[in-house]
């Protein structure tokens, strides 16, 4: 999507990789090319977070220690050390407007102990950050670590809340747990976290967990998971998602969601749609793409309205009855699946 | 590319393939779904050729006759028999503006008898095409044959000349001859076409064969090679193409091509290009054919501009002196690798 486009959407803020950018082209690299927003010629909002997710998930884990971790690069095997100084360093030189701490974002399925190990850590880190912020034009927020225990996840939410960062995440849920969880560890969260400053779930993204997200206190989402369904041609509607691949789709002259009113909406119908899938035309990714993340922007304009007219609770309802979410043990068998690909990048690379 | 992306890049006709189109998604759902123009959400221009070029390239040829051409699918082997009759009558339920005659498209290596019987059936072919037309809203244009031969090219132009089409094609060309060949047949054809009747010369779109071809009276090209190359990072400038994969272009903040006001050179540096390339990003292929596109179109308004000021020539001159080609060993070895990909394509399915 080019910026012209995303601007069109109604998109105001785009998520940067530091980790990527960071092994290519090189922080240098876009430092010296004027910053991200220059580089990628998006003058609104950016938002970088700090590697951690991607070193403890892609990149392959040599050593961590409180100092930081050493990591091997998913692409070429070479080995380096990110640190929380540095990776405060490297968002202050790609200029993002939103940056995140570093922290150790551990497996849900790990063990208590671990778990409570990486998030005192993620603690220590976060402190190591605020202290190394030179810029003041940054809004630098702190990330809640914990699993899936209740404890952890409050006592690391009040730790972090008494600190004073600009905004709050909740990093390491999504992993493969099921939603039922993902919800409650949220629930415990986020009523701990200050309420005059912006609470944000990390990684999360499909209509019906915004939606009950934002009925926990959440104001802030993040996700590939819009933009990578829909490339494999699975369209949200306010019934649930459809994949366009389907040969039910083939002579249907009406448009994938009927009561949407994006450009592939408004333009092409589901038949044309389907045989641009079976094509593999690079327009077929596109149009998916578009309708996705338009679905995505009116589904959050209609919650804050909801909010403002003091509604939500009835929208959510509604929205729920009316939306058949992905079946559980389907998403989960993906989600694995995509664990385990990610797993895969690493051990071949590593 | 979007309907709505080809318009801003001034684009005002499209080809569609008959073959592809009838193998994939069937010419009888276009025509239930409205015709290709509402098909593709495409309000102005498009031309669609018979279907000729690809049966005996991409497809298996399993038998020819005066009558027609069996092939088999390349994609999925099915048996298939195509007419003159047949393919004017599904470019007829297709609906293009400009339709083309079925020709037999021999390859320039064949004898000199083989490309003389082919012309002459695509003679014959043109004549059942020309009576064969039901519609008179879509004008209908002939296809000039005869390899590499003079003799065969003169014959062909003045018979199909004589029989009155709204327009006349070269076909048959740059198939991996030389291009002092291409051209020395151009010249002998266009030559003995009617003036005041378009000439389009089939498959032939680099920047500097476009300046040739229009140098000896060629009105319409048509060529996958901008958007193709555009996919693996040849960009065209005035001094001629330049892969923006070089790893040169890492750091580099000035557009691709500084002569250039497309969306690309006007918002982004040959080095984000670079990254977009190296990180197989969609992006990166879309940037690339934008700006390919938009330097094709603005050669074309350069020459339309030369040609009413009567300044072609020099024009031309200076085109040509200052573009530095691709070195002509280097472009066929290409073209032989892609007609020997399109050759295996058709064994491995055949």
């Amino acid at each position: 999507m080019t910026p012209e486009e995303l601007d069109q959407l109604g998109i105001r803020m785009l998520l940067a990789n530091t980790y990527h950018v960071y092994l290519r082209p090189g922080i240098d690299v876009v430092e010296k090319m004027g910053g991200l927003h220059r580089f990628m010629s998006w003058d609104k909002a950016i938002l970088t977070d700090s590697g951690g997710y991607q070193i403890f998930s892609l990149a392959r884990l040599r050593d961590i220690s409180d100092k930081g971790a050493i990591f091997r690069s998913h692409i070429d095997g070479s080995q380096h050390l990110i640190t929380p100084q540095s990776a405060i360093q490297f968002q202050e030189s790609l200029g993002a407007d939103i940056i995140m701490v570093l922290d150790e974002c551990p497996s849900p399925t790990d063990t208590f102990e671990a778990i409570k190990k990486a998030t005192e850590r993620t603690h220590k880190w976060a402190e190591i950050c605020q202290r190394s912020q030179t810029r003041n034009d940054q809004a630098l927020f702190a990330i809640v670590q914990g699993g899936l225990y209740p404890e952890l996840r409050r006592r690391s939410a009040s730790l972090l809340a008494s600190m004073g960062f600009a905004g709050y995440a909740i990093g390491g849920l999504s992993l493969g747990e099921p939603k039922v969880l993902t919800l409650a560890m949220v629930e415990e969260t986020a009523a701990l976290l200050p309420q005059d400053k912006p609470r944000y779930l990390m990684g999360v993204g499909s209509p019906e967990d915004v939606v009950e997200g934002v009925a926990r206190g959440i104001d802030i989402f993040d996700s590939a998971l819009p933009t990578q369904v829909a490339r494999k041609g699975a369209l949200f509607t306010r019934r649930g998602r459809y994949n366009i691949r389907n040969a039910a789709y083939k002579q249907v002259e009406a448009p994938v969601d009927s009561d949407c009113d994006c450009y592939t909406c408004r333009n092409f119908s589901a038949g044309y749609l389907n045989h641009l899938f079976k094509c593999r035309e690079m327009l077929a990714y596109r149009l998916a793409t578009i309708h996705n993340l338009s679905f995505m922007n009116s589904l959050m304009q209609r919650i804050r309205d909801a909010i403002t007219s003091d509604t939500f609770n009835s929208f959510r309802d509604d929205f729920i009855a009316g939306y058949e979410p992905t079946d559980e043990k389907v998403r989960l068998a993906q989600k694995k699946k995509w664990l385990d690909a990610q797993n895969r990048k690493n051990i071949n690379r590593g």
